[in-house]
């Protein structure tokens, strides 16, 4: 295969976004206001201000509502990504986008209106309700097994359940709960905070770039009227496997980006910084460290374009997501890693972000599904097509 | 990016390749006549009789002389490869490749006729004479410091040396060698076998695909007419060049097809036969050895794609194609290794291909540059390019 | 080799110190009291309390001053490392212990009675000043070109510097400060705080459990008073070298006791959870990781009892010490790494240990030397020893 | 732990050994009479009488018939095992080794006079016929479902069924067949050759030390005297347990020595040849490699010599022995590519045995359990080991 020329307009957003995170949001990576999950408030709205200022904003998604290509998104994500910080700045961060694009394919006139245009407008945070904490039987792990129920009242669903990793639960203004009802598994849109929807505690995570961080959440007697169901009832996990690989696939794009920048930082240090008579760099231990990462950014950066491709011919990229996935996120820590080791000291230390992106990243290898699960998925796959042959 | 469509004439010709491999090739993998350099000469004139009356010999090269891209060449040689045996019998392989290659472009229509045309068309093959044995100043592995002599003598050139690891000089009909004169480095086409060329000795290695070996070679008085040089005299580092990627890429090419083979073979093996009571592919550490798989042929196969396309740009590509390499090269490895782990005893053994691929890419790692000088020159070009900021 | 039997003397203390910290220790690891650099003050001062009340105060040092051996050392600071808390609770903890043990050798009777003995009970803590930042050429990685310096002003030195990466200095009560004089590098005892030894600021970095954490120092004229000179003028380096490879070893222990806790949660874990219809631990995918680590922590074990033999034969060990410190800071690092991906979302969480232990290995694998140099090293006396032959 | 001293008389043997290995053995290691499977049996017997002079010989065991202890065999082990031809010409080589100590173990006075004393003397190899191949129930692996059997007719046992991987089964006189009677599985001591015990084919396999190669058997109505019976019947199983363990461990020692002379190959290459105006030593790329040789050679010895003085208490150390097996293999195979590719083109070629012990050590990483069965059962032993708990 050869690769056809980036778009135009998709290289116009990315240089844009590009020069805005650099210039913009980087200098606010020591920003005092930086805590345990990302920006406070204050910082993220100040930030986002500036991107809509500078025309940045939610820039995958066209005036007219109409989303960017997946090949054109990988494009702009990654750069978004140049900084943990970039992804709020600039609209493009999980769980919001993803929410955003479930959003554009399955809601209705009204729900668009109500729900998704204060998130692509960067007015509003939300959340996704899905995983729920595993019971003994580890019911949790597997999604066809959910436990939380939507039961018809009247007019209204009342939802009980109870939720965890509940990313940016802590002050989303929209929620999407996912609960089964006698049709299967469905999806409710809901206005937040709601008395009925009870932030347990959040979780002290390693990775810290995702404003309100993770929940554990418990629902009780939550009533949404019956038009605020998202689609049809039973067709939930349709749905949610319309979001699953385009938002599997944003997470790698946000990520490359990070590390894109990590290597950066760690190939300036080496550079710059001498020991036993020569730069870093010129030391094999070092010099080949950086190679590798040169080599594994390429291609990690090609499975993200490929998935993106599959994503565009409307194909549902299961397996493709997964493979993509996988290897970005092992590839992308030892990336990180190694950025991490070439700095020695400062490696391990907040004076540069690279401690940060080493941390989010190693999260990133369980976020969306642990490696092992979806090897274990592939491992199924391949026993099919060898069977079908 | 995208991945721009495969062009209809690339897809035929390696649908003729992969089917005449699989079905006429593959055959012959256990065939008596395999020895420790590749088919005897009767049996690799057997399989190129059977390729040409397939129309599948030298496949990537037209009617007309022309190549295909680089692009167009990577998905017909990766089939070429689905046989350790592919590459000879369709004259895919090295070094008979990369020779056509050379002569195709710094070529006079005299030596396109006389050293190229055989080689086309199969009835001979060819050997490249650079590489040196290294003195105790390691001179041999640093090309500029090339020892052999080319001498004017008359209308003749007179050339003295010692060449090793020369590919296929066992055999070969034609030559194209290395040597110092006045100008610099200079190439010259010789007719094989010269008794001025001495076999000391033919080396044995890990790796059995190769016809003729790998050979040391003595250079003794070796009389050139002035018109054999090959191009200009002074440039042949600059053809080296030329050569130097392509050939990189198209090992990477044939090995890939080749571990996607031996792939096929543990899959095989591992969807049939069971152990404890499951099918091996139902034991995740199986399974996950052939999910692993998947995901590093897709990468492996997305870089071969990414340096051909920039070949086919008309630059050198000298960096890419050591990230591509030196990539390939390691994750193959990895691969083969895994095929043979999954297949337990009857992975060690001769009795299918896979111990054979591993042994060739155990060698790959090394042929063509080891990954540790290509991780040097990677390092070296990071640097610069961190300075030129 | 065989292994000779534990002493009577340390399976005792060994196992008294494991009841502690098994039982009084780790359920304060979810105190409220920790923070970014360890225990509080007064949790640290209140577990002290609980250790000496339970006879497992300064275990390896005996009452009569004198210290368990290397390998009786090792046996009981594993222990002690099977809570993060641990070394601090019995202090055991860096840079406490290399601390004593360098007073301990080289100290006069007057400089242990005032500084080592308050250490010795725990009534103390202390900092080594060594470490400094590297200026453009590098300085700060290559002990030799120390640039601290000392003066002598009358009957007292002036001592001028900066130091980096201070462990501990934050909150310390005895310094050892180190400087050079004419007569080359020389070591100082100091109290603290002094006005002028100034914290410019405490560093934020991965890791988080000691006290005090790692700060940079400005040193401007401080005055010691002569007596306070430990051991002779230039003689500094010579007992840097005491102090080195104890020290190193005594990190090893300690966080492989700290993996060997992780390892006991994600086992209990895998035991316990189920995924896709069964323990986690019937997951190849997860009980090879745990079979994995069973295997790395014994040979980490025997590494770091070897390192400790030859330790005890009075030999320097420096090169085991590089040995043993990079196998086992490499080797823990790829257990944590496992225990959290057993773990998934707990895992990469603050409800166990694990993270923490993760993070406090990856600086591990920096602190005290990265791999890189202690490889260099390694290497220098591989050519040195061939050469010699 | 501290480790003891060795004994003497071990270090004395061994001494020998090493003498002789280096000595007398390794010259041959070129000689033209070795072949696929090792030295003729013109060669084997030369060296044999060599070692027979040197006394060396069978070095483990004394005159006496005793043993050395494992500890005590570990280290002569180790020693004949510096050269791939070492453990033949020592006769200390797979699978008489094992068959020797079975036979210690287990034989009547009449049975170690018959068939032990040849073997012993070096006069005889033998061959162990326990693994067969598996059928599409995967029998072969799991060693419980044995096909072959053996029935009473009159004074004699038949035994007829079929087994692979036969070591050494082509060239032996004396067989250790095993075979499933009514009470269970037996094992019958048998002369080879015989009629009924045909050799279908020998395996051509990776490696190629071992006299005799790997075969595939039939045995077609064997008859064998009921007193030829080894042990009681039905206890073929509890006799193979005892075999079992120390000979994974003596694998482990003579590849261990095997691997250490391919890194004293590879070090003096590395420290003689230079590239890029250096030594490679000097290039960290290679330096860290045989840094890291350095230390993992210390910590699968100090595995081995545990796993070694487990066995001397009398425990069966079946899981210490699979860690250590595991450990073992997977460690020495990454230090044997580290040699092959520290040495270039040399590396892959027969001119050292490095590329030889590369080879076999690939395969030994399958031999007497692939490490992924090992795991397998060592995550069953800790499961057991929790719920116990």
């Amino acid at each position: 295969m050869t690769q056809a020329p980036i778009s135009d307009r998709a290289r116009a957003i990315a240089d844009n976004v590009e020069r805005f995170v650099r210039e913009t949001v980087a200098p606010h990576e020591q920003d005092p206001r930086m805590g345990a999950h990302g920006p406070s408030d204050a910082l993220a709205d100040e930030l986002k201000d500036k991107a809509r200022a500078a025309n940045v904003l939610t820039p995958h998604i066209l005036d007219d509502g109409s989303h960017l290509t997946h090949a054109e998104t990988a494009l702009v994500l990654r750069k978004s990504g140049l900084s943990p910080l970039g992804p709020v700045a600039c609209n493009t961060a999980a769980p919001d986008e993803g929410n955003m694009y479930l959003l554009g394919k399955v809601g209705s006139p009204e729900a668009k209106e109500r729900f998704l245009k204060p998130l692509v407008e960067g007015r509003a945070r939300s959340a996704f309700f899905m995983t729920e904490p595993a019971d003994e039987n580890g019911a949790g792990s597997d999604p066809s097994m959910m436990q939380t129920v939507a039961k018809m009242d009247g007019n209204h669903w009342v939802i009980n359940g109870r939720k965890t990793f509940i990313t940016g639960a802590e002050g989303a203004k929209v929620g999407i709960v996912m609960a089964k009802s006698d049709d299967g598994a469905c999806m409710f849109l809901v206005d937040l905070p709601d008395p009925a929807i009870r932030i347990e505690r959040v979780l002290d995570t390693i990775d810290s770039s995702m404003p309100g961080g993770h929940a554990v959440i418990t629902i009780d007697n939550l009533r949404v009227p019956a038009d605020q169901m998202l689609g049809e009832s039973g067709e939930g996990f349709k749905y949610a496997q319309v979001r699953l690989a385009p938002a599997r696939l944003t997470h790698c794009m946000r990520w490359h980006g990070a590390a894109t920048r990590a290597n950066e930082i760690a190939t300036d240090y080496a550079c710059r910084r001498k020991a036993f008579g020569k730069p870093l760099i010129d030391h094999e231990g070092v010099g080949f460290m950086l190679a590798q990462n040169l080599i594994d950014l390429k291609h990690t950066e090609l499975m993200i374009d490929w998935c993106a491709a599959v994503l565009d011919t409307g194909d549902l990229g299961t397996a493709e997501s997964s493979m993509t996935k996988t290897h970005v996120a092992e590839t992308l820590f030892k990336i990180a890693d190694r950025c991490v080791q070439a700095m020695g000291g400062t490696g391990v230390s907040g004076d540069t972000i690279v401690e940060q992106v080493f941390r989010e990243i190693r999260a990133f290898r369980i976020y969306d599904g642990p490696t092992e699960v979806h090897k274990w998925s592939l491992a199924k796959k391949i026993k099919r097509e060898w069977s079908a042959d």
